[in-house]
C-alpha cells in the first residue's frame, strides 16, 4: 500500500494549536480604559482581540505584515472559462512587481510586504474535465511550497492570488464540498458573457462527473479540481496557524483554499479571518458555509489580494488606536455615570 | 413682520451647483485602462467617481483632506438621557486636540488635518421638553459659522460630532422628519441602561408635543431640537457644496445634519457620501429614508467623525489606485479576449 501523500498534511490541519485566551483577556483590559465607551469601536475591536489571540501577544504587533500573492495557470481555460487569456497570469506577475497593479500600490500605500510566489506558470494545470487537475504528489508538494513561502514569519499574512480561470476551479472546489451544480457556484469572474457562463457551469458539471469517485477527501478534490495557487494558499494558512501568525483570506477564490481546510477540521481555520465579500455570485453562500462574517462588502471581484490588503489596513488603523489612544485616568475624562 | 433668520440658509440649499459630469466620464475613461477587469473594484471606483464629480476634477485630490468635528452641549442631558456627565465633551474636546481621542490616532496615522469646533460648550442648548433648543436667530447663527469653520476649502471633508446628550437630540430631529414616537428613533448611545433608554424615548415624546406646531419646517426641527454641532455641520455641508468640496458625513448625529439639509431639498446632500452604518438603533431606518448606501457596516457607534475618517482612508486608497495604477497599455497586460 502507497503511503498517503495528503497523511501529513491532515495531521497538521487536525492538530491546530489553540488561540492565546489570556493575550484576548489583556486586550480586552486595556481596551476598557480607552477614551470611549465600551464597544463603541465595533468591530475594530475585535481586529485587535483576533490578532491577540493569534499572535499570543497581549500587545499585538503589525510591524512585519506579509501580502503574499500566489500564480498558477489552470489547463481548465482551454473550455473557454476566462474572459482574459492565459498569458494575463504572467503579465499581471511582473505587473505586480513592476507596481503597476492594485495590490502593488495598496501595499505601497500603506507598508505591508509584498510578496509574489509564481507557481510554474509555463505548466498549467491538467484540464480537470479531461483528468485530474494535479496528481496527489503534486497537490501535497505545493501544499509545503506555500508552507515554506511563509517561513519568514510575518506578525498578519493576508492570502491572495492571481491565475486566469481560477474562478472556475474554485466553482469547482465549493460544488465538490458543498453539492450543488456548477450553475450554483459559477459567475461572472473577470466579466464572462452569458455564454462564458453557462460554459463555466459545463466545465463544473463535467469536472465532478469525472472525479467523483474520490471527491469525498478534501484533498483529493484539491488535487483533482485544484490549483497550484490554491495549494499555496492552504500550506501558507497551515503554516501560519503552527506559526502564530493570523492570517486575513482575500477572496472567491482564496477562500477556496480555507474551504479545503475546513472541510478536514473546521477549527482549523479559526486563525483566519475573511476580508470581504465578494461580487462573485455564490462567495456570499460560501462564507456562510463556514460560519464566518466578513468585514467589508464593497463589490469588489479582483482577487489579488485586494479585499485582503483592505482588511490589514483596518486591523492596522484598529491596532494603532489600541496601542495609542489615552485612557480616562491618562486624558482626565469622566467615566460612566 | 421680522424677516425669516433661515430665508439665507433655505436659499443656498435651493440653489445648489450640479456635479461634473464631465470630470466623472474623464475618470471613467482612465479608469478603464487601468490592470484591472472593468469594474473590479467596485465602490472603491465609485468613491474616485464621487470625488470628480463634487471637486470638478478630471483628475481628483486628496491633498487637503480634512475632518471637521463640531462639540456642543445639550440641555436635555437634564433628563438623564447619557450614561456619561455633559463635562466629558469639553473634556473630549481636550483629548482630541492633545491626540489621545480614536479620531486623533485615525488622522495622525493616516495624514488627515483634524479641526475642533467648540460651540459654546458652557451654555447649553435649552433642555427641549422645556422649551426651544435655540431661538431660530442662534440656529441660523450656528449654520453661518459652520459655513465659516470650512472656508479654507479642504479638498474633501468630514464631519463628526462630540456631545453628551445627542443621540437623544438626533433621535428628535428624526421623529420630527419622518414620524413616529421617540421608541422608534432613540438607541443605547454610549451606553445608556433599560431605564436610561426608556428616558430618552420620553424625551424625545415630550419635545414632538411641545414643539408639534413648528415642525412642519426643517429648519424649525433644527432650532427647536437640534444642537449647536448639528446646526453647524448643517453649514459645514452646505458651504462644502458651494465650494466644490465633497463631503463624508459620519454616523447617527451627523447624519441628522444632512436630513435637515435633505428635507430642504434632496438634491442638497448629493455631494454627501454616507460613511457607515453604525451600531445606534435607526441610524440604517435613517439612511434608507435619505436613499444612500453606505461603505462600511463595523459596529461602531463612538461619533467624532472615527467612521467617516475610515470611509476617507478607503477613498484615499481608491484615490490611490485611480492615480498610480499602470494601464494595459504601459504594463504590457493583455486585454479581455
Amino acid at each position: 500500500m502507497p503511503a498517503d501523500p495528503f497523511a501529513e498534511i491532515v495531521d497538521l490541519l487536525m492538530l491546530v494549536p489553540e488561540g492565546n485566551e489570556e493575550a484576548v483577556d489583556a486586550v480586552r483590559r486595556h481596551d476598557a480604559q480607552l477614551t470611549k465607551p465600551p464597544g463603541s469601536l465595533g468591530r475594530l475591536e475585535e481586529l485587535v482581540e483576533w490578532l491577540a489571540r493569534w499572535q499570543g501577544k497581549a500587545k499585538p504587533t503589525l510591524q512585519d505584515p506579509m501580502v503574499a500573492i500566489f500564480a498558477g495557470n489552470h489547463g481548465v481555460t482551454d473550455q473557454g472559462v476566462s474572459a482574459f487569456p492565459r498569458e494575463v497570469t504572467a503579465q499581471m506577475v511582473a505587473n505586480f512587481t513592476e507596481g503597476g497593479a492594485a495590490i502593488s500600490q495598496i501595499c505601497a500605500q500603506h507598508e505591508f510586504n509584498l510578496r509574489v510566489f509564481e507557481l510554474a506558470l509555463d505548466i498549467p494545470t491538467g484540464d480537470f474535465t479531461q483528468g485530474p487537475a494535479m496528481d496527489d504528489k503534486t497537490a501535497a508538494a505545493t501544499v509545503a511550497y506555500g508552507m515554506e513561502a511563509i517561513a519568514g514569519k510575518p506578525d498578519c499574512l493576508a492570502i491572495g492570488e492571481m491565475g486566469i480561470g481560477n474562478t472556475t476551479v474554485a466553482a469547482a472546489i465549493y460544488a465538490a464540498l458543498y453539492g450543488g451544480t456548477g450553475a450554483d457556484w459559477v459567475g461572472r469572474g473577470t466579466g464572462v458573457d452569458d455564454a462564458g457562463l453557462r460554459r463555466k457551469a459545463d466545465a463544473v458539471d463535467r469536472g465532478l462527473a469525472r472525479h467523483k469517485d474520490v471527491l469525498g477527501h478534501p484533498l483529493a478534490v484539491l488535487a483533482r479540481l485544484g490549483g497550484r495557487e490554491i495549494a499555496a494558499m492552504l500550506g501558507a494558512l497551515i503554516a501560519a496557524r503552527h506559526n502564530n501568525t493570523p492570517v486575513i483570506v482575500d477572496g472567491f477564490v482564496a477562500t477556496s483554499a480555507a474551504a479545503i481546510a475546513h472541510a478536514v477540521n473546521p477549527a482549523a481555520i479559526d486563525h483566519c479571518i475573511f476580508a470581504h465579500t465578494s461580487a462573485e455570485h455564490a462567495h456570499g453562500k460560501v462564507l456562510e458555509h463556514l460560519g464566518v462574517r466578513p468585514y467589508l462588502d464593497l463589490g469588489m471581484r479582483l482577487g489579488e489580494g485586494s479585499g485582503a490588503a483592505l482588511a490589514m489596513l483596518l486591523a492596522k488603523t484598529a491596532l494603532n488606536l489600541h496601542l495609542h489612544m489615552a485612557t480616562f485616568a491618562s486624558a482626565g475624562v469622566s467615566g460612566k455615570d
